[in-house]
């Protein structure tokens, strides 16, 4: 009977789920980009934009059917959220990798590289949990992780920073790095803002 | 019938165009301060100033509106977006021009012209569009523009960026620089937001 | 009557209060570092981490019950929204306690207590103001006083930032202290939102 009265648009699921694929090829390039030398980053992130392309077409997609739909099947602006946070992991991955190339940073600091593991964790993660979405199974445990692996990686951001303003005396290499762990940083936040959207989602259909 | 139950509060629209028109202002005075000197753009940032200001008390009008009134001519919360990024539009220009100052900078690499430009066509633009919000009358063209003008934006800026950082020695004239050309970036990303909100108010009304 | 058809959560109003007072704990904090040596800010800034987590637990109390609750005493995202601007007046003052630890930064200029007094103010009107949120009585004072603070401190932390880039040489320092005076502006521009949160509800109340 519900059904029929309300019946609900599950292709948000699928959507929601191509979305975050797109975040697992972000974060394995940009791995890849950090043992790569100039030529090869060149190449890593002209894949990243055409990742990041269809990434934002996904949440057009997205917003589009929202701006159309009548009955969702959850709230209007969890949906929104969720696909906003999704898009913004992409930017700000996308944003770190530009500023690698656009640079010219040879060297990049090995902690950097546990920042790239920790968003390329987040984002199967992220994957894993979307189609969850449609039974709201087992969500809990993926939005507790994503916010343990957020924890850690600010953590190590903090000391990422602290031991580059120790060990580089060149300002502008400085302010080039910053930028970069920055943007690294972002992508994580963004990561943590899209598990806490699912939790929203979850409790509000408990 | 429908607008004797719903009567819908036209003057939003002209408080929108109003809102737009001061971007135009805006845009201007920063388009005059690139090649002022010190003395005439203290001056021109004064001005700046108060079309900020003026810009304000017109979101501000919008907001109380909002606030009062049941019956909105669309979704409250995409009049309430539009006025906010219509905002944030003056806020990126009135910061710009204040570093301008602030920062005391004599020379501007001449690709920020190429920004300046970029926020003044879609100031003009903007201000264009928004008294057609009341009869969603070819809004599309002026969307699909905005976006366009705003990826031309984006990539003069990554060009300025990395020519900066190859160009300029000084650490500290290149912070100056960074920060200045990141307010005008951020005002073209604000533009965009503007007319990805009246995308939404069209689809939603098609 | 209309008490027994909507019940409303008063405790709301309680669970603002407690957040606004990490707030003042907070501010006081933070003015207790500039006086302080290393070690001293290093137990200060643990003390800040313990209020940042206590005002953590806060803003998630509020969320839950949200997402629990059907009927609120004000609008869902008006209570959102003061949650979120409460949750970031703390992140950002206890961003910058981290920041001036981490960055080992000694000596801070003159003008940052100036910074901090502001936001010691602001946070005493705010937890004042809370709990007069269940009775909207003399909100109008809380929020003018807050938006004239606001004011005052965004033309002391351009005063400040035209003074740090005349007058210090390193590079590498003038980014440390710009990044703090910067977090604690963004601390500021929290409070603000915080009052202009205050000042929707009263309107939509009145």
């Amino acid at each position: 009977m519900r059904l029929r009265l309300t019946p609900r648009d599950t292709s948000y699921f699928d959507l929601f789920a191509a979305s975050a694929a797109h975040l697992v090829t972000g974060a394995n390039l940009l791995a890849e980009m950090l043992g790569a030398d100039r030529a090869a980053r060149k190449e890593l992130n002209k894949r990243m934009g055409e990742a990041e392309h269809a990434a934002d077409d996904a949440t057009h997609t997205i917003m589009r059917r929202l701006n159309k739909t009548f009955v969702t099947p959850f709230d209007r602006d969890d949906i929104y959220n969720l696909a906003s946070y999704l898009d913004d992991c992409m930017d700000h991955m996308d944003e770190a990798s530009d500023l690698i190339v656009l640079y010219k940073v040879d060297e990049l600091p090995a902690r950097v590289s546990d920042q790239v593991q920790v968003l390329q964790r987040a984002a199967e993660l992220t994957a894993e949990a979307m189609p969850r979405l449609r039974s709201m199974d087992s969500l809990q445990e993926y939005w507790v992780e994503v916010n343990r692996l957020e924890n850690q990686a600010d953590k190590s951001h903090r000391k990422l920073l602290a031991q580059m303003f120790d060990e580089i005396a060149d300002p502008i290499l400085l302010m080039k790095l910053k930028e970069i762990v920055e943007k690294l940083e972002d992508a994580a936040d963004a990561f943590e803002k899209v598990a806490n959207t699912v939790e929203t989602i979850a409790l509000k259909e408990s």
